[in-house]
Protein backbone atom coordinates (compact mmCIF):
# COMPACT_ATOMS: atom_id res chain seq x y z
CA UNK A 1 0.00 0.00 0.00
CA UNK A 2 1.58 3.33 -1.27
CA UNK A 3 2.14 5.42 1.97
CA UNK A 4 0.60 9.41 1.37
CA UNK A 5 1.86 11.89 4.00
CA UNK A 6 -0.43 14.80 5.51
CA UNK A 7 1.77 17.56 3.63
CA UNK A 8 1.33 15.31 0.45
CA UNK A 9 -1.98 15.25 1.09
CA UNK A 10 -2.38 18.55 1.60
CA UNK A 11 -0.96 19.76 -1.65
CA UNK A 12 -3.09 17.57 -3.66
CA UNK A 13 -6.25 18.85 -2.63
CA UNK A 14 -5.03 22.40 -2.94
CA UNK A 15 -4.23 22.06 -6.46
CA UNK A 16 -6.83 20.08 -7.52
CA UNK A 17 -9.48 22.71 -6.09
CA UNK A 18 -8.36 24.85 -8.69
CA UNK A 19 -8.20 22.54 -11.25
CA UNK A 20 -12.02 21.32 -10.72
CA UNK A 21 -12.47 25.56 -10.34
CA UNK A 22 -10.95 25.33 -13.90
CA UNK A 23 -13.02 22.55 -15.30
CA UNK A 24 -16.38 23.76 -13.86
CA UNK A 25 -16.24 26.89 -15.87
CA UNK A 26 -14.81 25.15 -18.83
CA UNK A 27 -17.91 22.70 -18.56
CA UNK A 28 -20.71 25.36 -17.84
CA UNK A 29 -19.61 27.68 -20.72
CA UNK A 30 -21.10 25.45 -23.32
CA UNK A 31 -24.11 25.53 -24.30
CA UNK A 32 -24.45 24.23 -27.62
CA UNK A 33 -26.07 21.14 -28.54
CA UNK A 34 -26.06 19.98 -32.34
CA UNK A 35 -25.73 16.62 -34.02
CA UNK A 36 -22.37 16.43 -34.95
CA UNK A 37 -20.46 15.20 -37.85
CA UNK A 38 -17.28 13.43 -36.51
CA UNK A 39 -14.72 12.52 -38.86
CA UNK A 40 -11.62 9.04 -37.58
CA UNK A 41 -9.04 8.98 -40.02
CA UNK A 42 -5.15 8.67 -39.91
CA UNK A 43 -2.49 5.57 -40.58
CA UNK A 44 -3.36 4.12 -36.89
CA UNK A 45 -5.88 1.26 -35.49
CA UNK A 46 -9.20 2.38 -33.99
CA UNK A 47 -10.89 4.59 -36.92
CA UNK A 48 -13.82 2.11 -36.94
CA UNK A 49 -13.55 0.46 -33.55
CA UNK A 50 -14.13 3.98 -31.76
CA UNK A 51 -17.00 4.50 -34.47
CA UNK A 52 -18.51 1.18 -33.64
CA UNK A 53 -17.57 2.25 -29.61
CA UNK A 54 -20.02 4.79 -30.23
CA UNK A 55 -22.82 2.71 -31.81
CA UNK A 56 -22.46 0.84 -28.41
CA UNK A 57 -22.96 4.08 -26.50
CA UNK A 58 -25.83 5.33 -28.47
CA UNK A 59 -27.78 2.01 -28.17
CA UNK A 60 -27.24 2.09 -24.66
CA UNK A 61 -29.18 5.29 -24.84
CA UNK A 62 -32.08 3.44 -26.80
CA UNK A 63 -31.67 4.99 -30.21
CA UNK A 64 -31.11 3.61 -33.47
CA UNK A 65 -27.55 3.18 -35.35
CA UNK A 66 -27.31 2.79 -39.15
CA UNK A 67 -24.17 1.76 -40.60
CA UNK A 68 -22.75 1.67 -43.95
CA UNK A 69 -19.72 -0.29 -44.53
CA UNK A 70 -18.34 1.35 -48.16
CA UNK A 71 -15.71 -0.84 -48.81
CA UNK A 72 -17.05 -4.90 -47.64
CA UNK A 73 -13.59 -6.31 -47.56
CA UNK A 74 -12.95 -4.59 -44.38
CA UNK A 75 -13.47 -7.18 -41.56
CA UNK A 76 -15.80 -6.26 -39.27
CA UNK A 77 -17.46 -9.88 -39.13
CA UNK A 78 -17.30 -9.45 -35.01
CA UNK A 79 -19.02 -6.32 -34.57
CA UNK A 80 -21.76 -7.35 -36.91
CA UNK A 81 -22.25 -10.36 -35.07
CA UNK A 82 -22.54 -8.77 -31.71
CA UNK A 83 -24.42 -5.90 -32.49
CA UNK A 84 -27.12 -8.30 -34.01
CA UNK A 85 -28.17 -8.45 -30.41
CA UNK A 86 -29.34 -5.14 -30.59
CA UNK A 87 -32.19 -6.50 -33.86
CA UNK A 88 -33.65 -3.70 -35.15
CA UNK A 89 -31.88 -1.26 -33.29
CA UNK A 90 -29.31 -1.64 -35.92
CA UNK A 91 -29.43 -1.17 -38.87
CA UNK A 92 -26.50 -2.59 -41.40
CA UNK A 93 -25.51 -2.53 -45.16
CA UNK A 94 -22.57 -4.06 -45.89
CA UNK A 95 -22.46 -2.36 -49.45
CA UNK A 96 -19.15 -1.81 -51.32
CA UNK A 97 -16.64 -4.01 -52.83
CA UNK A 98 -13.75 -5.64 -51.86
CA UNK A 99 -10.68 -3.18 -50.98
CA UNK A 100 -9.43 -1.71 -54.65
CA UNK A 101 -6.47 -4.31 -54.84
CA UNK A 102 -8.96 -6.94 -54.82
CA UNK A 103 -11.74 -6.14 -57.29
CA UNK A 104 -9.29 -4.38 -59.47
CA UNK A 105 -13.09 -3.33 -61.35
CA UNK A 106 -13.07 0.66 -61.41
CA UNK A 107 -16.62 0.58 -62.71
CA UNK A 108 -17.58 -1.61 -60.41
CA UNK A 109 -15.99 -0.20 -57.13
CA UNK A 110 -17.65 3.05 -58.36
CA UNK A 111 -21.26 1.44 -58.88
CA UNK A 112 -20.85 -0.03 -55.56
CA UNK A 113 -19.81 2.97 -54.23
CA UNK A 114 -23.14 5.02 -55.19
CA UNK A 115 -25.35 2.35 -54.23
CA UNK A 116 -23.67 2.73 -51.14
CA UNK A 117 -24.24 6.56 -50.88
CA UNK A 118 -27.65 5.99 -51.83
CA UNK A 119 -28.42 3.71 -48.72
CA UNK A 120 -26.41 6.41 -46.19
CA UNK A 121 -28.44 9.08 -47.77
CA UNK A 122 -31.60 6.85 -46.47
CA UNK A 123 -30.56 6.45 -43.19
CA UNK A 124 -29.56 9.88 -42.59
CA UNK A 125 -33.63 11.00 -43.67
CA UNK A 126 -34.67 7.89 -41.02
CA UNK A 127 -35.42 9.97 -38.23
CA UNK A 128 -35.73 7.42 -35.81
CA UNK A 129 -31.90 7.11 -36.42
CA UNK A 130 -29.74 8.97 -33.80
CA UNK A 131 -26.18 7.86 -35.45
CA UNK A 132 -24.96 7.08 -38.51
CA UNK A 133 -21.57 5.37 -39.33
CA UNK A 134 -20.19 6.04 -42.70
CA UNK A 135 -17.40 2.81 -42.35
CA UNK A 136 -14.52 3.48 -44.77
CA UNK A 137 -16.25 6.23 -46.70
CA UNK A 138 -12.74 7.97 -47.11
CA UNK A 139 -12.29 5.74 -49.21
CA UNK A 140 -14.57 6.01 -51.71
CA UNK A 141 -13.48 9.61 -51.93
CA UNK A 142 -10.30 9.19 -51.59
CA UNK A 143 -9.88 7.15 -55.06
CA UNK A 144 -12.79 9.33 -56.32
CA UNK A 145 -15.81 7.37 -56.67
CA UNK A 146 -18.66 9.49 -55.42
CA UNK A 147 -18.83 13.14 -55.97
CA UNK A 148 -16.80 15.14 -52.98
CA UNK A 149 -18.98 18.20 -53.10
CA UNK A 150 -22.15 16.74 -53.00
CA UNK A 151 -20.85 14.09 -50.11
CA UNK A 152 -19.60 17.23 -48.33
CA UNK A 153 -22.94 18.98 -48.64
CA UNK A 154 -25.15 16.16 -47.88
CA UNK A 155 -23.15 15.40 -44.57
CA UNK A 156 -23.63 19.14 -43.88
CA UNK A 157 -27.02 19.24 -44.67
CA UNK A 158 -27.81 16.61 -42.27
CA UNK A 159 -31.11 16.64 -39.29
CA UNK A 160 -30.21 18.71 -36.34
CA UNK A 161 -30.58 15.51 -33.93
CA UNK A 162 -28.39 12.93 -36.32
CA UNK A 163 -24.74 12.74 -35.24
CA UNK A 164 -22.28 11.15 -38.03
CA UNK A 165 -18.92 9.23 -38.19
CA UNK A 166 -16.79 8.90 -41.49
CA UNK A 167 -14.20 6.59 -40.96
CA UNK A 168 -11.16 5.84 -42.78
CA UNK A 169 -7.45 7.14 -44.08
CA UNK A 170 -6.87 10.18 -46.04
CA UNK A 171 -9.61 12.10 -45.01
CA UNK A 172 -10.18 14.89 -47.79
CA UNK A 173 -9.56 18.35 -46.21
CA UNK A 174 -13.28 19.42 -47.57
CA UNK A 175 -14.38 16.60 -45.16
CA UNK A 176 -12.39 17.30 -42.34
CA UNK A 177 -13.42 21.64 -42.52
CA UNK A 178 -17.01 20.68 -42.89
CA UNK A 179 -16.55 18.29 -39.64
CA UNK A 180 -17.35 19.29 -36.06
CA UNK A 181 -14.85 16.47 -34.24
CA UNK A 182 -11.88 15.31 -36.06
CA UNK A 183 -9.37 12.57 -34.67
CA UNK A 184 -6.05 11.49 -36.18
CA UNK A 185 -5.71 8.19 -35.15
CA UNK A 186 -1.63 7.79 -35.13
CA UNK A 187 0.39 4.42 -35.41
CA UNK A 188 3.26 4.63 -32.58
CA UNK A 189 3.91 0.75 -32.73
CA UNK A 190 2.33 -1.92 -34.73
CA UNK A 191 2.12 -5.69 -33.98
CA UNK A 192 2.13 -6.66 -37.48
CA UNK A 193 5.77 -5.28 -37.83
CA UNK A 194 6.61 -7.85 -35.44
CA UNK A 195 5.16 -10.25 -37.83
CA UNK A 196 1.88 -11.14 -35.19
CA UNK A 197 -0.45 -11.69 -37.38
CA UNK A 198 -4.27 -10.65 -38.00
CA UNK A 199 -6.36 -12.07 -35.10
CA UNK A 200 -10.29 -12.71 -34.46
CA UNK A 201 -11.30 -10.59 -32.30
CA UNK A 202 -8.52 -7.57 -32.84
CA UNK A 203 -8.59 -7.02 -36.58
CA UNK A 204 -12.22 -8.81 -37.42
CA UNK B 1 -23.50 8.46 -62.00
CA UNK B 2 -19.59 8.87 -62.46
CA UNK B 3 -18.19 7.98 -66.33
CA UNK B 4 -15.03 5.77 -66.31
CA UNK B 5 -13.41 4.93 -69.34
CA UNK B 6 -11.83 2.15 -70.84
CA UNK B 7 -8.19 3.51 -70.19
CA UNK B 8 -8.82 4.63 -67.24
CA UNK B 9 -10.29 1.46 -65.71
CA UNK B 10 -7.29 -0.63 -67.35
CA UNK B 11 -4.55 1.57 -65.91
CA UNK B 12 -6.56 1.04 -62.46
CA UNK B 13 -6.60 -2.52 -63.00
CA UNK B 14 -3.04 -2.73 -63.39
CA UNK B 15 -2.13 -0.83 -60.67
CA UNK B 16 -4.36 -2.54 -58.43
CA UNK B 17 -2.76 -6.05 -59.26
CA UNK B 18 1.07 -4.77 -58.24
CA UNK B 19 -0.91 -3.86 -54.89
CA UNK B 20 -2.40 -6.72 -54.53
CA UNK B 21 1.02 -8.39 -54.74
CA UNK B 22 2.75 -6.61 -52.06
CA UNK B 23 -0.93 -6.80 -49.77
CA UNK B 24 -1.01 -10.51 -50.04
CA UNK B 25 3.06 -11.25 -49.45
CA UNK B 26 2.81 -9.06 -46.27
CA UNK B 27 -0.80 -10.88 -44.97
CA UNK B 28 1.33 -14.29 -45.90
CA UNK B 29 4.38 -13.34 -43.87
CA UNK B 30 2.67 -13.04 -40.79
CA UNK B 31 2.35 -15.93 -38.42
CA UNK B 32 2.32 -15.48 -34.85
CA UNK B 33 -0.54 -15.68 -32.96
CA UNK B 34 -0.59 -13.97 -29.32
CA UNK B 35 -2.37 -12.21 -26.88
CA UNK B 36 -2.13 -8.31 -27.32
CA UNK B 37 -1.22 -5.67 -25.03
CA UNK B 38 -2.83 -2.31 -26.50
CA UNK B 39 -2.39 1.09 -25.41
CA UNK B 40 -4.95 3.32 -26.68
CA UNK B 41 -3.39 6.96 -25.70
CA UNK B 42 -2.94 10.99 -26.91
CA UNK B 43 -5.10 14.07 -26.12
CA UNK B 44 -8.18 13.10 -29.34
CA UNK B 45 -11.41 11.47 -28.15
CA UNK B 46 -12.03 7.58 -29.24
CA UNK B 47 -9.46 6.08 -26.22
CA UNK B 48 -11.98 4.60 -24.37
CA UNK B 49 -14.79 3.95 -27.23
CA UNK B 50 -12.26 1.91 -29.68
CA UNK B 51 -11.80 -0.25 -26.51
CA UNK B 52 -15.14 -0.69 -26.25
CA UNK B 53 -15.81 -1.23 -29.37
CA UNK B 54 -13.09 -4.09 -29.37
CA UNK B 55 -15.15 -5.43 -26.68
CA UNK B 56 -18.01 -5.43 -29.52
CA UNK B 57 -16.00 -7.13 -31.78
CA UNK B 58 -14.77 -9.70 -28.87
CA UNK B 59 -18.25 -10.45 -27.51
CA UNK B 60 -19.42 -11.31 -31.26
CA UNK B 61 -16.91 -13.99 -31.76
CA UNK B 62 -18.41 -15.43 -27.95
CA UNK B 63 -15.35 -14.39 -26.23
CA UNK B 64 -15.85 -12.95 -22.51
CA UNK B 65 -14.76 -9.19 -21.82
CA UNK B 66 -13.98 -7.84 -18.43
CA UNK B 67 -13.64 -4.05 -18.10
CA UNK B 68 -12.33 -2.10 -14.76
CA UNK B 69 -12.80 1.23 -14.54
CA UNK B 70 -9.76 3.06 -12.49
CA UNK B 71 -11.95 6.66 -13.11
CA UNK B 72 -15.54 6.32 -12.33
CA UNK B 73 -16.17 10.09 -13.46
CA UNK B 74 -15.54 8.85 -16.97
CA UNK B 75 -19.21 8.77 -18.43
CA UNK B 76 -19.49 5.29 -20.04
CA UNK B 77 -23.78 4.47 -19.37
CA UNK B 78 -24.08 4.47 -22.51
CA UNK B 79 -21.47 1.80 -23.44
CA UNK B 80 -22.00 -0.05 -19.92
CA UNK B 81 -26.00 -0.24 -20.39
CA UNK B 82 -25.61 -1.55 -23.83
CA UNK B 83 -22.77 -4.18 -23.24
CA UNK B 84 -25.22 -5.33 -19.91
CA UNK B 85 -27.38 -6.55 -23.44
CA UNK B 86 -24.78 -9.42 -23.65
CA UNK B 87 -25.50 -10.80 -19.94
CA UNK B 88 -22.61 -12.50 -18.17
CA UNK B 89 -20.62 -12.35 -21.05
CA UNK B 90 -19.22 -8.81 -19.27
CA UNK B 91 -17.84 -7.96 -16.05
CA UNK B 92 -17.99 -4.72 -15.66
CA UNK B 93 -16.31 -2.90 -12.45
CA UNK B 94 -16.41 0.67 -12.04
CA UNK B 95 -13.99 0.84 -9.82
CA UNK B 96 -12.11 4.31 -9.70
CA UNK B 97 -13.31 7.22 -7.55
CA UNK B 98 -14.21 10.42 -9.57
CA UNK B 99 -11.91 12.57 -11.11
CA UNK B 100 -8.84 13.91 -9.34
CA UNK B 101 -10.27 17.10 -9.10
CA UNK B 102 -13.35 16.17 -8.02
CA UNK B 103 -12.43 13.83 -5.19
CA UNK B 104 -9.34 16.08 -4.05
CA UNK B 105 -8.30 13.35 -1.92
CA UNK B 106 -5.07 11.36 -2.27
CA UNK B 107 -5.18 8.72 0.12
CA UNK B 108 -8.77 7.96 -1.24
CA UNK B 109 -7.92 8.08 -4.82
CA UNK B 110 -4.79 5.68 -3.66
CA UNK B 111 -6.51 2.75 -2.09
CA UNK B 112 -9.34 3.01 -5.13
CA UNK B 113 -6.93 2.96 -7.86
CA UNK B 114 -5.17 -0.27 -5.39
CA UNK B 115 -8.81 -1.70 -5.60
CA UNK B 116 -9.44 -1.35 -9.39
CA UNK B 117 -5.72 -2.88 -9.70
CA UNK B 118 -6.70 -6.05 -7.61
CA UNK B 119 -10.40 -6.54 -10.11
CA UNK B 120 -7.78 -6.23 -13.06
CA UNK B 121 -5.52 -8.70 -12.36
CA UNK B 122 -8.94 -11.37 -10.96
CA UNK B 123 -10.22 -10.36 -14.37
CA UNK B 124 -7.01 -11.54 -16.43
CA UNK B 125 -6.58 -14.04 -14.25
CA UNK B 126 -9.83 -15.63 -15.34
CA UNK B 127 -8.93 -18.27 -18.53
CA UNK B 128 -12.65 -17.76 -19.79
CA UNK B 129 -11.45 -14.25 -20.50
CA UNK B 130 -10.36 -13.08 -23.82
CA UNK B 131 -9.97 -9.23 -23.32
CA UNK B 132 -9.73 -7.09 -20.25
CA UNK B 133 -9.99 -3.46 -20.51
CA UNK B 134 -8.35 -1.17 -18.08
CA UNK B 135 -10.39 2.00 -18.58
CA UNK B 136 -8.17 5.14 -17.74
CA UNK B 137 -5.34 2.95 -16.33
CA UNK B 138 -2.58 5.36 -17.61
CA UNK B 139 -4.52 7.83 -15.36
CA UNK B 140 -4.11 6.15 -11.94
CA UNK B 141 -0.16 5.21 -13.53
CA UNK B 142 0.04 8.76 -14.04
CA UNK B 143 -0.64 10.37 -10.68
CA UNK B 144 1.73 7.30 -9.40
CA UNK B 145 -1.52 5.56 -7.17
CA UNK B 146 -0.18 2.60 -8.53
CA UNK B 147 3.65 1.17 -9.02
CA UNK B 148 4.73 1.44 -12.56
CA UNK B 149 6.87 -1.25 -12.36
CA UNK B 150 4.76 -3.76 -10.91
CA UNK B 151 1.74 -2.97 -13.21
CA UNK B 152 3.65 -3.26 -16.23
CA UNK B 153 5.65 -6.72 -15.38
CA UNK B 154 1.52 -8.00 -14.25
CA UNK B 155 0.61 -7.32 -17.52
CA UNK B 156 3.88 -8.60 -20.06
CA UNK B 157 3.29 -11.86 -17.78
CA UNK B 158 -0.29 -12.01 -19.20
CA UNK B 159 -1.84 -15.45 -20.38
CA UNK B 160 -0.37 -16.12 -24.37
CA UNK B 161 -4.51 -16.09 -25.14
CA UNK B 162 -5.36 -12.72 -23.33
CA UNK B 163 -5.84 -9.10 -24.86
CA UNK B 164 -5.27 -6.30 -22.68
CA UNK B 165 -5.70 -3.14 -23.73
CA UNK B 166 -4.55 -0.28 -21.62
CA UNK B 167 -6.57 3.90 -22.05
CA UNK B 168 -5.90 7.25 -20.91
CA UNK B 169 -3.90 10.20 -22.46
CA UNK B 170 -0.30 10.58 -21.35
CA UNK B 171 0.67 6.58 -21.34
CA UNK B 172 4.29 6.19 -19.35
CA UNK B 173 7.38 5.27 -21.96
CA UNK B 174 7.63 1.91 -19.67
CA UNK B 175 4.30 1.11 -20.44
CA UNK B 176 4.12 1.83 -24.12
CA UNK B 177 7.57 -0.13 -24.85
CA UNK B 178 6.39 -3.02 -23.20
CA UNK B 179 3.00 -3.04 -25.67
CA UNK B 180 2.60 -4.59 -28.74
CA UNK B 181 0.35 -1.98 -30.37
CA UNK B 182 -0.13 1.46 -29.55
CA UNK B 183 -2.54 4.34 -31.02
CA UNK B 184 -2.42 7.77 -30.07
CA UNK B 185 -5.40 9.76 -30.70
CA UNK B 186 -4.76 13.50 -32.07
CA UNK B 187 -7.31 16.26 -31.64
CA UNK B 188 -7.39 17.46 -35.16
CA UNK B 189 -10.58 19.44 -34.45
CA UNK B 190 -13.13 19.77 -31.38
CA UNK B 191 -16.71 20.29 -31.01
CA UNK B 192 -15.73 21.21 -27.50
CA UNK B 193 -14.05 24.60 -29.22
CA UNK B 194 -17.25 25.56 -31.12
CA UNK B 195 -19.30 25.59 -27.45
CA UNK B 196 -20.75 23.05 -28.03
CA UNK B 197 -21.94 20.78 -24.75
CA UNK B 198 -20.88 17.38 -23.79
CA UNK B 199 -24.31 15.04 -25.76
CA UNK B 200 -25.66 11.96 -24.62
CA UNK B 201 -24.44 9.43 -27.10
CA UNK B 202 -21.50 11.22 -28.14
CA UNK B 203 -19.56 12.03 -24.72
CA UNK B 204 -21.19 9.74 -22.51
Amino acid sequence: MKQVSETEAARHRAKMEKRKAVQDAEVASKKIEKGLLIVNTGPGKGKSTAAFGLALRMLGHGRKVGVVQFVKGAWHTGEKDALSTFGDKVEWYAMGEGFTWETQDLKRDVAAAEAAWAKAEALMADPEIGLVILDELNIALRYDYLDLEKVVETLQARRDDLHVVVTGRNAKPALTEAADLVTEMGQVKHHFAAGVKAQKGIEF
